[in-house]
């Protein structure tokens, strides 16, 4: 039964780093979500592809355990996006993106989808987050991700979002530029007037960080000698995180406080090869491991 | 009996930021390390000022208890600095550099100060880092910081004042330009190579991470909601650190640890307001405070 349900794109990613190049590799926001999600809890993902999507990549999603019955397959293409990082690699340049199938994309959650009590609404048009948050029955935990496109895009669309979840999640630079200050701690309570019960901002290599109404954590990144690629790491992110969630069935603080963890541990495996590739190194043992150095680095 | 001797500018500095525009205030890293050092142990400034240096800015420094008699005065205009800092406060854009009585400063450490164990060795030129180390008689510890400047025109004596310090500080910018890599983790490990124990990267508002050729550790930077002034966080997260050192006087890992939170509470409480003003508001209370909440948003 699907614990998780996991809303976002699901594409063709053409990246371009300093350390490597590959063409048409599996991407998306659900998709990298739904990866790291799955190391905790079965998830499903809700997305459509087109016509030229290879089998290889749902054969990908299959062998992590992935429900992929919410996949719509339509005429078209699927949504590609083409992106660049220079040697800092802190930033990613667009090269491209081409919405395709992803344009007149209408969320359709299948029945057995619906009684899942997770979902992470990830980074997608606002108005399908809503309509994919209308169709679940009852759900225990919502999570939000956006990004910039749709903040400039829909903000008023966004700031629903954030309104109806649970959690809201996003980075430095979407919170600051939503709520229209550079202050990260001031955005955080914005956050939580709009009535969320938590507010995680992402800060890429720097960590993330939590604010609540009486308490903060901060969780930081780990320190990679050989980062290869960043894409997909605030949605690996995200997914362990609800993944954990749904493991642990209780949500309080402190769950929060190590699926942040979590969430920080399974990006930074993820970052460790190209694309979605080095997923396939990542499992229990290796997440574990790296949970023990968490505790140790952030010992004092 | 001064226990921590540091050395490095004393400055007139000029200061505008979106919340405040403060003229010929107090500055320089000697100021604010030695201000933050202060709290813990008794430290002794060395530098030089020109005639014009105000008798009430040595006066602040007298009611730290922080000893005078390594400060020179000299003929001519005490150094000054003129910075404006735009709305993200990240970035200090220096305006104007007036080296004055620095430009041919020598430092002649005061008899009393030879036989301090703790050195801090701020951001000066590192000829005259160097030279003081020569004049210590068997300092037990001694932590260094660069900047930018340096490492452009005398990367050799950069390079060769890290050798010789048993904790080499420096910011993520100036490590990533000293090493020419982006990375911070090869950066510190470069560092570990030249044969400092310890090494400690700032961050600014993201915090600190501290590498040992073992292990690692990282301190979040504290979440401010007003920030008025980051001038001299870093230069007071250095003195509190050895600050703090001094205090325990055990020089191992948990220590430096700890030394590297209270780092980061100083430097918190020194950037809420503008320039050293906020000084006055910090006493014992305060910084216990807020290193239970350090323990507190660091826990998981």
């Amino acid at each position: 039964m699907v614990e998780v349900v996991i809303v976002g794109s699901i594409g063709l990613d053409n990246i371009e780093t300093p350390f490597g190049k590959i063409r048409g590799t599996l991407g998306g926001s659900a998709v990298y979500s739904a990866i790291a999600s799955s190391f905790f809890s079965k998830s499903g993902i809700v997305g459509v592809v087109g016509r030229d999507f290879p089998q290889r990549h749902l054969d990908l999603m299959q062998r992590k355990e992935i429900d992929l019955n919410g996949i719509e397959k339509k005429e078209g293409k699927t949504f590609t996006w083409t992106g660049k990082y220079d040697f800092d690699l802190n930033t990613a340049q667009t090269l491209e993106t081409n919405l395709n199938v992803l344009e007149d994309f209408e969320p359709k959650i299948p029945e057995e989808y619906r009684k899942a009590e997770y979902v992470f609404l990830g980074n997608i048009d606002p108005e399908l987050q809503l309509s994919v948050l209308e169709q679940m029955e009852k759900p225990k935990l919502v999570l939000s991700d956006t990004m910039n496109y749709w903040i400039e895009s829909k903000r008023t669309k966004v700031l629903e979002v954030v309104k109806k979840v649970d959690i809201a999640l996003m980075n430095d630079a979407e919170a600051r530029e939503l709520f229209k200050t550079t202050n990260l701690v001031k955005a955080a309570k914005e956050i939580l007037k709009l009535d969320s019960d938590y507010a995680i901002i992402k800060k890429g290599e720097h960590g993330a960080v939590m604010f609540t109404e009486e308490s903060h954590f901060s969780v930081p990144g780990y320190p990679l000698e050989d980062i290869k690629d960043p894409t997909g790491a605030g949605d690996s992110f995200a997914g362990a995180l609800i993944g954990f969630l749904a493991k642990e069935k209780e949500i309080n603080e402190s769950n929060i406080r190590k699926a942040m963890v979590y969430g920080s541990i399974v990006a930074s495996l993820e970052v460790e090869g190209m694309g979605v590739t080095n997923f396939d190194f990542v499992n229990q043992f290796k997440i574990k491991e790296r949970f023990k150095e968490f505790k140790k680095i952030m010992q004092f």
